[in-house]
């Protein structure tokens, strides 16, 4: 084999472990990506429908300012909270508005449970989640920023 | 040296390199285990027992729905929240409890120190951390979820 | 082209190619070194003078415990916590303190324009964000640790 060749091949060769390294940094260029994407997870866990208003004020402030394409808000009401999303919720316009706009809304099973709340007692076109806390948790651990309005 | 051996010794080589590189992605790696394991940090900073109480519901849900085994958490109490940890706290029964369960409980000794309490002025069993603040920050600096019930 | 040179020659290349690795390594290294430098965003949105000396306890604490060289620490005050930035906010004193120990303190100005508030109407000293939701959402993407005090 005449040097040339061989100089050859070990270029091949060294752009096949470059390719391999590149996608073992995938996961971390992943991580950058989620750093630019722009994804909020939103705690309401209080009785008190001024938060209530101000978890929606801040979806929307989001949406606004980085368009609603950019960024993805889910908001997750359990615990004394839950009353956001009941029917008779007194923010219920706005849930609605903001379901609308592409904003994931999610009630706590568990809390529903404890409430002896079923779906047919909750707004319309929300979500829901086994546990509110394991989604605020999961969220972040997959690189979701955390927000208590 | 012929043509053959040095082929060889470059495979090597990169072998090397690679394993080398493999290192350096290593903490990525682990980044990615942490978004597996599930690891939850609260913060009690508020004198509010309704408060304290949520913080323990959260613990019990999140061990309920996940499995003891399977999530880490650590609830870290400080300033006007230190009240849930001394010894005449009304939920002392309840942190008792979540200690035998394996739930992570820290006073901020900033704040005993600030409010003349001594470790005899505290529950049995509980943990002690420098800084509530430092260790909220450098739990989720590691990686952990952050609650604030 | 002796085989000596070659094989000079690529080890040459094998470093340039380690070299062009590592920077693209960079960013996760960067992620570790954020985890071992000590980055918190702080929310002040509640309109609570007791919050808002939390904030700036927590911020003194953190720079008392690891020493104000070793940590970074923003206060973003948006929302009904948009007051203790204003001129004739309690903790003036204490912000212009945090101010002169190193600490960021940014008002929002999506607030401000909600509220007709001018730079004119706010402390000396401070920087601003046009929205604070969007600082807190990003700082923590940049791998800053978060703090509702």
């Amino acid at each position: 084999m005449p040097v040339r060749s061989l100089a050859r091949l070990l270029s091949v060769a060294a752009l096949v472990a470059f390719a391999a390294m590149a996608s073992l940094v995938a996961p971390d260029a992943l991580a950058q990506a989620g750093a630019k994407q722009n994804r909020v997870v939103m705690q309401v866990s209080d009785n008190d429908p001024a938060k209530w208003n101000l978890a929606l004020n801040n979806a929307r402030n989001l949406q606004s300012d980085l368009g609603a394409a950019n960024v993805d808000i889910e908001i997750v009401a359990y615990g004394p909270g839950i009353g956001m999303l009941k029917s008779e919720s007194v923010v219920g316009n706005r849930v609605a508005e903001a379901l609308g706009k592409g904003v994931s809304v999610s009630a706590c099973e568990n809390t529903m449970h404890g409430q002896k709340l079923a779906k047919a007692d909750m707004l319309d076109g929300i979500g829901y989640v086994r546990a509110g806390v394991v989604e605020i948790m999961q969220k972040q651990q997959q690189g979701w920023a955390y927000l208590r309005p």
